[in-house]
């Protein structure tokens, strides 16, 4: 009887581990993600630039997994870029290369013709850029639309500035 | 009895107050939106001209959100320009420009290569025309489709014209 | 000689002939089918409706093919039941009843079960009316949203009356 | 020689006067329409009470119009309440009401059922509310997604309150 019950013991104790073990909460974030606090960085950083610039533009910033993770649309800035800017984002991240750079290889003859169908349709002119952070890792992406593609990419890149 | 008399007064009045803070009706649309009757008229004379020209046209009047307002087929008109009328009247409010500039800036080897894969596709060719009201607001944009894009283009900017 | 320009003669008579043939222009619309004049008498007895009973509502007409004809956006009129009333329209002539009618055969339990998601989308709540013109032909659906959904139907039954 | 000039003279007025009627820069944005500031007092208010009740949430501001302004997803907030929230918002503002309301009047049996499938898809659960300013003008919805439904809405409504 007795050794029945340390038995029963053992049991509940396992138990109360493994749940223990259980409860331990899931971490649902790989650690060096991008954060909402650098998010809003690239975010203000942008707004700062495209306010010395006088262009009101869409802001998006992806994180690794291309998913947005903050976005702002500066009054008078186009409602077709709202679009524009988030795939700027995800087409930068998903090649890991400026809009840019994947444009000049997706022209009429050159290799990558026709890719802006793929994907739900990327964007293909400048804007994009990767953000990258301190410990070179590419933790995401921003997309700015709104003005010329020249002055959308140098408000991309003061903003992805940040995070070096 | 009085004092009761006094909490019942008190309820009744405190139910009048809450009652009429929540009766007072929400203003859904923010003043100075396109209105129906603005629509109409561009609607009409979108009609007035194309049968001026000879040519059955589909017309979508979209206001400033870019959600459509109101659309007329005339008889014969194109099906295929049904989704046509309405993604150049889109297209022209999401950009705050005709489709015919925004066409050229494009093309291949031009800056925008490729936008027309987004926002659930644009259509880069002319017929979609920015509507501009008296005090200079763009409350929208109509879209023309049935013609040759310079058919449309006259058709737009005639309906666009009543409204300043 | 003579008999060879002859030949000839008579082969470019002929050919003048089928060119004229040719020339006839195509008819390309059905006759009986809904005219823009039918679909603006439809839309205005839906807005004198709408206005009697102090509701904004959208309105769509949709034509014997089930495509959009015409449509009205009333001022403060939801924006959300663009797509429902043109979807109402649609379903009303695609199964060629009202939406109350094919509503009640696609609740739980019920034959049409889950019928909504097929057409991209149907709509199952009254507001939805077949246009039968003098001679009992079908030759489209009204669809209105705004109100409840009784009030939509009953505007969408005063819009169809014009017709008949 | 004196004639020339006043030609040269009147031909350069009327240049500058027709420049100066097209340099009158258009308003693209109608007065009154909600502004990135508020959308950003929105937002801040929301992470604000997120945090207070310990639950990570994505949070979308739409416009009057339905369109995007601003979104934070907050971290280890889902990737899959991101287009939730997003739908929330447009959901509130397509009809005017929260979320919660709509959902109400959408079940199985209730008149609005099978209005989830229109729109590209509505959300039917508590968690979108409307942005109604100071002048009572509804200027577009704030949708949270990320906690229980009523986590959410406690969210969503604590962000609308700053417009008040």
């Amino acid at each position: 009887m007795r050794k029945f019950s340390m038995v029963i013991f053992s049991l509940i104790l396992a138990f109360a581990f493994s749940t223990a073990a259980f409860a331990e909460p899931l971490k649902v974030t790989v650690p060096g993600e991008l954060t909402l606090a650098q998010a809003q960085k690239v975010l203000t950083a942008a707004v700062a630039k495209a306010e010395a610039i006088k262009v009101p533009v869409n802001i998006a910033v992806v994180d690794s997994g291309g998913n947005l993770k903050a976005f702002y649309r500066m009054d008078d800035a186009f409602l077709g870029s709202i679009d524009v800017s988030i795939k700027k984002a995800v087409t930068a991240r998903y090649f890991n290369m400026s809009t840019r750079a994947l444009g000049e290889a997706s022209q009429v003859g050159k290799s990558l013709y026709s890719i802006e169908v793929t994907n739900g349709g990327l964007v293909l002119f400048p804007g994009g850029v990767l953000l990258v952070d301190k410990n070179n890792v590419v933790v995401g992406a921003v997309g700015v639309s709104g003005g010329t593609v020249d002055e959308d990419e140098n408000v991309a890149n003061a903003a992805a500035a940040v995070l070096k």
